[in-house]
């Protein structure tokens, strides 16, 4: 099988596609960080995206990119995160059918924001094999186009923009640094300053309870990891094989955070910048303050990914 | 006695004065609210400001204002709150000294804060005629400039800068709503705004508990409160001779929120707009959501003044 990864073309097509329907979100500095870091920090605040998530990006893309045949038949996804808000959203915006498979038991938070923004819900067995069936199921009966979360051309050249932005917006960097789940965001970011600043070092910060992008990376073949235990609820799923070929040849490296250092940095941002950020951001925090040597006196693109937290539920309380 | 009540060219040169020390704060927007009030809001986000409240503009237009000679005795006031932070910050930058009464027993986190930016704290009894025998006794000692949170016409002339660039980045406005605490902020935008753009009303939101602004509209006549108890912690404060002389003459109406009112509109701006304000911000939104009748199809702009919160102690856990 041959894969299309996306060009710096599908990059910008993204761009003009998605720009009526998302935030050009701010990109803001603190001091505090900076002294904290020794280096320069812009962070790109996705967090204050639509949704709340980047996630966005990549899912209007796929659902602006669809002809007005296959549009007809809807979107669908298997998704109890930020992606499965994100589609029901961007197909909110088209006027068309948005189905997501959702175990059952997953968060009713998560499925009355889906539900909110007119997306359909249909429950499962909270097992991979039964998402797959369900998921399969309504494909048959639809025909319903599957937006994969980030295994997907489409997806991560809307995940893109986000570092394009942040490159005009506050670039050159001599590095930038971005969570690493599925890897969309890396890939895209990694594509887009491949083109636009190519000696730029991409790091892709990964929760230590869920290194399977720093062991497949540390041993030149894609490794997954079976439901990890990390508070980064966002960075669990494991690289797809066209991630996988992004973040090979393309990523400088993936550093890793403990748990203890993504609570301390989520808790740093709140009490200092006075945004709120969801523990997946905090990773992309976490690594440069636990490995300052990498960064010192240099000028640092960070995207802060999300800001989706249950308030009753705070790591700290 | 005369007061000298700031004009249009101070507002100006107060401006120019302290553009180096502060930031330019952005302006947010949030479908949500929108739906919720009916109206279009503008928030002005005076938490990510630096120090985390908009009271550094009017304390470092103060300290920029002193001649060498002043400078050079240093600035001194009492102040638990947000202002002792921002007076030490301003006098940090300017490299004089500032000195805070507090009392004894003020939060650990709040006396920390101070420090760090370079002020000296002398502790007092937790009375008012303690805390101003004390500040007097510094003044007599130093020749410190006392600098008033609110009731001095440098600091009204510092906080209106804040409506002069949401008025230049969003306006007009058919109303703009500030909380009120001393009155310095209101009396600074009210000011800001008569110049500017006449016809705009000046809504001022007050905790219910503490709602001492809203008899002294009522009556006619100045009306202080004693240690009113709310969760507006930065609100508590009764109008001075210099603020009331503005309010009574320029703001259209004092709005009240409710205890509840005020933690709901908390939560919800850090649920759905991601940023972390303190519940002083909060009251501001709380009001709006509470007349709707009042902003409907409007353009409204809203100051959200701080975000400076203890994490620990957040008033829904």
């Amino acid at each position: 099988m041959i894969i299309r990864i996306p060009d710096f073309d599908d990059i910008s097509l993204a761009r003009e596609r998605i720009r009526p329907w998302i935030h050009r979100t701010p990109v803001l500095t603190s001091v505090t960080l900076d002294r904290m870091s020794g280096a320069r920090l812009s962070f790109k605040c996705e967090n204050l995206q639509k949704a709340g998530a980047f996630k966005v990006r990549g899912a209007t893309n796929a659902v602006y990119s669809l002809d007005d045949a296959q549009a007809s038949r809807g979107v669908a996804t298997h998704s109890s995160g930020n992606h499965g808000l994100a589609l029901s959203r961007a197909a909110g915006c088209r006027g068309i059918r948005a189905t997501v498979v959702m175990p059952r038991g997953a968060s009713r938070a998560k499925s009355r924001a889906v539900e909110t923004y007119g997306g359909e819900i249909v429950t499962c067995e909270p097992t991979m094999a039964a998402r797959q069936r369900t998921l399969a199921e309504v494909i048959e009966r639809t025909g319903a186009d599957v937006i994969h979360p980030y295994n997907d051309a489409r997806v991560i050249a809307g995940q893109a923009t986000c570092a394009l932005e942040l490159h005009e917006d506050a670039g050159p960097f001599d590095a930038v640094v971005a969570p690493i789940g599925g890897g969309g965001l890396i890939s895209g970011t990694a594509l887009t300053l491949a083109a636009l600043a190519p000696g730029t070092r991409i790091y892709a910060a990964e929760p230590a309870n869920a290194d399977d992008a720093y062991r497949s990376l540390q041993g030149g073949q894609l490794v997954t990891a079976d439901a990890p235990d990390t508070i980064a609820d966002g960075l669990r799923a494991s690289l797809g094989d066209m991630t996988w070929e992004i973040v090979r040849e393309r990523v400088t490296d993936v550093l890793l955070a403990s748990e203890e250092e993504i609570v301390d940095a989520m808790r740093l941002v709140w009490e200092r910048m006075k945004i709120v950020i969801e523990p997946s951001s905090a990773v992309a925090i976490a690594v440069i303050l636990a490995r300052p040597e990498l960064f010192r006196d240099q000028r640092v693109g960070v995207i802060l990914t999300g800001g989706n937290v249950d308030l009753d539920d705070l790591p700290w309380s």
